[in-house]
């Protein structure tokens, strides 16, 4: 399935390895087939003493893994009574009856160590190969994983790296550190803090950018002696020179941090969309607790809408248009009044592809926040496709609302 | 950034190389580091006789890519005054200064191809590799693309796919074909349509399945003579098999399928979500086009919202719980009558990770589509995380939408 899937737990097992102090330096994506598998596994068993598989250990004809790597490595499978009961019992307590095709996921090389799967039925193996099947060197390991990443981030969290960590101890200090900026571009970020951060780097700090839409995230890093020292050092230089811009830090989201900050505060939100069409919502309803602060979300696409709902006058919308500041703003004030939430949140624009025009063109947005000392309107033009449009106008809203109660606190 | 970014720019390129006629047999990531881009990229030149990068075009210290490749292939590199001014002319047309970091992006190894980019800075260039840089066989050619999806998927499909169509035409004849199935387990569906396609894969069908939340593909590819006639002899079993389940096809998606279909009959929908969130409105208007059918959406996290808006009866809350068929159906029928629309659709649930009980537990969802002649309640258990469950829930939801516009045609 080579480019038909997005290999989120690719990315997902580097970052868990890259956390744990190891430093990944290759990951090999091939198809599925039996000969390109067997063939890369072979390859970097030449280079690394660890190789991580995922996937294709499933029950359906594509599924080639398991055999192709205990064939290469000469070894015999055979069912195994546990893991057959354990796929049965998975099945029936479901209620679902066990098919033949499941039984495959039974088949375990010899010496191999089964790793259980609690959120499915393939469990992973763990194939210790003796130097002399590897060409000499010493011995090496392989790590048979599920694909699925429901099934695979616990088995890794819970069974794989806290045995790593015993078998191949990270050998150097090492400190890491991503801070998430909002508002500034790529460029503009390294010239700030780069000259700043140059002796830093010459003792041997690492920086890393990553553009992304509505987003850059600067990379932290540095190995050997004093390694959490300069990384702490960058990190205040970095907070230093971009103030308010850093909204978060590792794995921190926009919204996980607006919505913890409201938690903290006790104060209550309230969204009105258009452009967006739900997506600021989803973002906030997707932090666990959201509950705790988020009354309501409108999605109003339509001018009836924006007017029977939110109140926004309809002479309003006929003489500054739908998508205006002064529409904005009668929306943000609208779901506040209405729902009686601390903040009210809005936003209006063209997502495109249609309905652009030379004073509006694709991409213009306004948003408002409506709160009890007044109300704020900000403007953006992002030109992007549809979806990026969108993502990036909920994120240049939730870090509107973010600011907005960092301000509130001065 | 091996393992920091998610590398949906490889899984696009693949894609579009599969499409376009090619196998693609290998995919191979590397940390931002001069030695490791370098040796991957002379690796892949012993095997393969056209090697695509992406990334490290930019402006920041960690852009290797376009160095490295220059030295490893013994090539000067120059700065290309039009591309110098074309970088100038970017961000004057924006109102920014020109920072002297971003002047490397013109940097042009002696005798590649430049391929503007008309998104962004960081031209893409096209290397040729004669045979005795490679140590012997026929000329080889390196493309080095940036890494941004929204500056690369244009080049590629603009520049790079017509010129390889023309230089690396196609060898054999091919097709292949996915679909896309929802409400089945990827078990059971290789159960149901497997043996009857035993015929056509014993005559080169192959066949994959690749299961997602909520989403199970089947893929059909063969090669060779006659392999159109194979995969669409194919398509049509499964579809024969596997009937309404098969939601859509290629890169369709379920909201875009949905969408089109209230197009295409003049209906309109209207959407209230408590568990999603906001999820289906957003997939909804992630949809060009969707204004014309999509009239309104609310998320009413909270019981009063329920009652305020949708009318839903304090005592029904009250008695059954928010989270009950009774009040889905209230809540899809109370969208309905407020918003004017031809179908209501409503779900109430508990992603989790707290709220669940023993009689219904985190996962619990139902949900209700309400029109003229009738309302239908669902109920599903989704035992995932929580952004797991909502999406799984969106496409329960959508596709309950989508079945019942199939039967009011029959």
């Amino acid at each position: 399935m080579l480019g038909r899937v997005l290999n989120t737990h690719q990315q997902w097992l580097c970052r868990q390895l890259s956390d744990a102090g190891y430093e990944v330096v290759r990951q090999v994506a091939v198809p599925d087939a039996a000969e390109a598998i067997g063939e890369a596994v072979e390859e970097a068993l030449q280079r690394a003493d660890l190789v991580l598989t995922t996937g294709g250990l499933g029950p359906t004809s594509d599924d080639l893994t398991r055999a192709e790597i205990s064939r290469r490595l000469g070894l015999e499978t055979h069912v195994d009574r546990g893991v057959l009961e354990v796929i049965e019992e998975f099945f029936r307590r479901r209620g679902r009856e066990v098919l033949e095709s499941v039984k495959v996921q039974a088949l375990v090389p010899e010496g191999a160590v089964v790793l259980p799967n609690a959120h499915g039925t393939a469990p992973g193996l763990r194939i210790e190969v003796p130097s002399r099947a590897r060409g000499g060197g010493r011995a090496a390991h392989v790590v048979l994983l599920p694909g699925p990443p429901r099934e695979l981030r616990p088995m890794f969290a819970e069974q794989v790296l806290p045995w790593l960590l015993r078998a191949f101890p990270p050998s150097a200090e090492r400190a890491a550190r991503v801070l998430r900026a909002a508002g500034w571009g790529e460029s503009a970020i390294e010239e700030t803090i780069g000259p700043a951060l140059a002796g830093l780097v010459a003792e041997g700090l690492v920086l890393g950018y990553c553009a992304r839409p509505g987003d850059v995230e600067v990379r932290l890093e540095s190995r050997g002696e004093g390694a959490a020292g300069r990384v702490a050092a960058a990190e205040s230089v970095v907070r230093h020179r971009l103030g308010g811009a850093i909204y978060g830090a590792g794995e921190e989201t926009m919204e996980g941090v607006t919505v913890g900050m409201l938690r903290e505060r006790g104060r209550t939100l309230a969204v009105a969309e258009s452009c967006t069409g739900g997506l600021v919502a989803h973002r906030v309803t997707n932090v666990p607790g959201a509950s705790e602060v988020f009354l309501a979300g409108w999605v109003t696409y339509s001018n009836a809408a924006k007017t029977r709902w939110l109140g926004v006058p309809a002479q309003l919308l006929a003489e500054e248009g739908a998508v205006s500041a002064a529409v904005a703003r009668a929306m943000a004030e609208g779901v506040r009044k209405e729902s009686g939430a601390d903040y009210g949140l809005a936003l209006t624009g063209i997502a495109g592809p249609g309905g652009g025009s030379p004073a509006k063109p694709v991409g213009t947005v306004f948003m408002a926040l409506a709160e009890a000392c007044g109300t704020r309107v900000e403007h953006h033009l992002n030109a992007m496709d549809r979806e990026t449009f969108k993502w990036i106008a909920s994120q240049q809203a939730l870090d509107m609302a973010r600011r907005e109660l960092i301000e509130s606190d001065g």
